[in-house]
């Protein structure tokens, strides 16, 4: 059974509280039990993470290296300013998916550009908390 | 029945001929007949269309203001030149998702900046033709 | 009877109903009523067009060659976009007033560039529906 | 009786001695006595003013806060460097309609770009002197 | 016997009549005959075609790509705005040569970014209606 | 007894009456008078200055070179655009402190650059006009 | 009583030792003990914080939540490029000041963007080890 | 007798007082001194001027036109800023030269672009006070 | 009989050595054998150079002054560095031609740049060593 | 016996197993050992140092300021990002050389600008995992 | 004596014959002969070279290190491109003045930035030929 | 036995003479001296080379296609602005190591691109002259 690691950046433990009208009002624990109930579907494993540390990410997707076979990001505000963690992903092999819940281009002008869509196999922005969804639905897809 | 609108810019016509390395095998026909597979399952109707000429994708946003609730749209390199578009989605007032079948983020700098992203609801990048489908799941999801 | 044609651009068909906050509620056929009851009043002849096709539009230009002294443009978003246009109106040997209804001096930074003001006789913007009234009465009196 | 001030700024005092390919052969007082006619016409009281010095176009400004309704303006070279104008007439509650005389569009780059139009209610360019009459009857039209 | 089609885009069905000290005073139709008559003398069948629409270019360029082993265009005005028709070009096999009239480089700025150039064969400029008559040689020694 | 002059620039004699939103709702009198009050208790002269001109702030900051031992400027629009004034405080010798009542960095772009910042003692903004309290405080504590 | 929370960002661990010419000879536990000592005099109570992790400033960010009502942050070189830091005081609710000890103005270009001030309530800058002091009273002034 | 024209900017009043070490130790009384000993030599009257107001500089410009046949103008700080100085030189008929008396692009960037220039007959800097006699010379002899 | 020089710059003289695969398998001796064979067929005389010093080209330049009546130039690198050729060609009566081998707009950006091409006659580039004598071509017709 | 610190940044940790066309086969145990044995034959104290995060770099850099005289560091992504660790490398007394092992002028945009090299002693690019020892030889020789 | 050497870059050789409405009439030879009957006059020893190739420049700026005490230096198009010249000149140790026949200021954009004017002593430009004379006075000032 | 040229651009005759703070004492000759002594030891023959001319630096490169395995360059100033140095190193099949005595990141903006860079194998910089014998010493590594 394939396995794929849900990694979240900076801020995101917040979700639910943090400016709903932005974000919506679901926590990250809710979105981590939709994921973990549709990987059951799909049958696949999920890993899930959260840290506003840069250097656990990527010691993350170094984890990944190892123990999954595709990654979804959703790197935060780390997705406008590290390159660390685009290289990490620059080492992991399987396919992944950039994910934003909101669209970060009707957002300020320094969330426009991403460090990591140049590399991601997908980019998923605007689609709320479902996001995750629809990208756990295309990378099963694409690994199966 | 909801009804939501799918439409195609320029050279989308000659999907599955040209760069098959970049756009994938399957013919615009194709994606056309997946897409209304989708709806049917998932009780919307759909309409399909393409054209090469910024004005006819004009004319079809305005058409969608009386005859659909919602809008994907997939506008080739009009994304990257049409405000005339743009100010037409302004006009529409359901969502609308923004897809591109490649991940334009990977490919030539004028990519990377779209018109229409910042009025988008979302935007599905490089996740092949499977975009279309994803993004008619989120709009049913969101007008259901 | 000198004659002035009056050509309006993309989504400008959709007055009236389309973010009537900043164009107001008059249609583009009252816009037209008033131009030709001014026009009788004055003395000229009136030609009015509207197109959502930047090609219709440098075809339209052509014509006014032959069949006018001057042009009234509102160019929508075409002004800045279409160089095409505004080769043809280089082309054209009459005067030109661009019209800008809302003052896009004041929206989003991509309508603050006009590829038309630096070959217009004029510009006026910002003055609602009357600035095609008020290009109309300062075109008799620079043909008079 | 509704009061309209109309503003001038540096080097119009020399109009109709300077450049008059560009700025044609009418002195400031010939533009003061059409506006003053053309005022009388439309029933409203004119105000007329002219400086070379940034400061005094400001306090003109403020005591046209008490004193008029609107403000008509062709603040000459200060359009595209005096931020100090521009925060006057943000401190002023009625419409202003920036005027200039020669279509700034058609000049030198630093002519292209007004710390003004962003605020105003419209702009007028290249309708030489019936520029400042253009103004005057929309705005007539405005306070009726 | 090879086909190479020469494709024109907007203001271009004006050579002879618009700006002549710019563009000369040969005709589209004085062009297509002289094109003519060397594609007869190198053994050659031509297409010729002209519009003012963008949408019809890319049509035309579409129909190239089973009628014709190479293409001569000189788009106009939609050289330095038309990723549509790059994109169209991208997806045609053959050779293709980038023409212009006028040296485009020694007038507007905007005149000297080309989507086109970056994917032509050859770019030959400022060389009159001449520049046609080369590229066709060019091209059928290419294709020889 | 150390003298500090605190000058301001353009439209602050409007404070309390433009935009309370933004600026509050005390006067510039108001403002004085708290400024001496805490003089007062400080141990120091103040100086209040106020002027919508360009060159009699340059010229008050002449006078101060001889009159005061620090100064507090709150420029107003003049901060962007005004090297004139900067020169004046590059020949002055005590500290000096910039003072906005406003978050200048929260507004339009044309806010964010200050001509007197690489050469003030210190800057403090966004504090409304408790600003000049602070400044005047810690001029004392550097003076005495 | 209220409670404030002041945080350091990297580096300033080594407050006193490094560049004393531009810092100073205070150490960072000198700074703690002012505060600490006027947070007594003006009723309030003190969270003092350090470090050179960015996580952790997030983290610290996300504790301030719940554990005080304003913030005072020298974020140190994060000031330039950390978005995650500011996002992190996006959402928070109460007032926040942002502190330089030197005046970044008057050093290198890449200490002039704060990625904080669009989003804090004031700034001071270049007024020493003092500026912690300033801003702890015009916060207390603003919780009272 | 010709009569030319000496007119100086901000801060020139405080000459052979302020930052001696970049403008020298001479007055302005000094320079003008210099000047008209060599005007009477080369018998030339000599005007002399200095304000730190820039809408005086645009009058006393405009002074010029009727009483002098040539100008030498050190407009300080203004000559960064200024358009309505520049404008009110497109006014003057006769050469002018640009003095400064530091070599300006050795300083600060924003020192680097003058308005002045691109209309001036010709600059002269860094040569100290004698750039005005420099100047003198060559207006001289081309009036001569 | 007219005389036409042929200017190469540095690193011509490697043709056929360098890079194949973009300036193809010609020496620069076969690009003069075949210049100087349709020289002869279309009756003008053949100066053919080469060098890899700027100011070799520049003296080159001058002598065609006297010698030629139009030039074909093709100065490689020096083409996006040298004011100074560009300067003595500015002083060159007749027509010149520059040409490319190969397309440089498809290479690097700093190849999209040249300092000849806006004072170019016509610019050939992409068409191989063909462009030589498709520009000969063009210039004996011109000089006829 | 002198001592020198080498800190590695993020992904270095990889080094062998990422990219090996990029950064070759050898592990950072294997540039440990080489530096370690040459540290040994030079008569230098080695301490060597990997992290994925930015803070512990910064915290390496302090302890490097106690206990050793030189620091030879590839900080990886971090080098194009991290002002936190260029403010800690100037707090260093020694000399520092930066090193990277493949050629980052050959790669991205992104990774050609480096905030530590602009206060580094020597930067070594390009030299492989040789780059190391270079630095080392280098370092021994200024400190011996 | 001391001896002043005064260096001409490329196309000043064609000086008189080359746009005489740009550059005048005289000939570099008369600019000579000027120069040694003022050099005469003043009591200074003249060296004067001129050169198209960039390295006979430097090679003659470092000659002037033991020869000469001062340099006067038209470098032509050099100005804009060489940093080799402008390093030559960082190693004279006399003082220097940058010498522009035309107003570069007036010319086209590449003509506005001198890499040497950041280390000049002075810069005089558009006072024609004259302009070498004006530098001879102020050197030999200066060395007086 | 393997060759390496050692190519040395302008200004470099000036070592040991020119701002000894900034490059040593040593001179040229030196440098040849110890990179002939090392290249003994390592079993390589040493050419070495100097000029102040762009074209003569090309031809030596040329030279070294058939005469050397490797080159080491310091182009000087040529570093920063010759395309045709860089064209001839893309012509040259052996490695490159690009050196700096100087940290040209530490110096001025106009240092910090190098044409040379983004082709060399590698690149030392800031290392004094030793950075020759530190390339010297990794050529001879990589030759062997």
């Amino acid at each position: 059974m394939p396995t794929i690691h849900i990694l979240n950046g900076p801020n995101l433990n917040l979700l639910g509280q943090r400016q709903p009208e932005v974000y919506g009002a679901e926590t990250l624990a809710d979105v981590e039990a939709s994921c973990r109930k549709l990987g059951k579907e799909l049958g696949v494993e999920i890993g899930f993470f959260q840290s506003n540390h840069e250097g656990e990410i990527v010691d993350q997707v170094h984890t990944a290296r190892t123990e999954a076979q595709a990654i979804i990001i959703n790197a935060g505000a780390y997705t406008h300013t590290s390159i660390a963690i685009a290289d990490a992903l620059r080492a992991f092999d399987g396919p992944f998916i950039e994910v934003h819940i909101s669209n970060v281009h009707a957002r300020e002008a320094f969330r426009h550009h991403s460090y990591l869509s140049e590399i991601a196999t997908g980019v998923i922005v605007g689609c709320g908390t479902e996001g995750y969804l629809l990208a756990l639905r295309h990378l099963v897809g694409k690994l199966g």
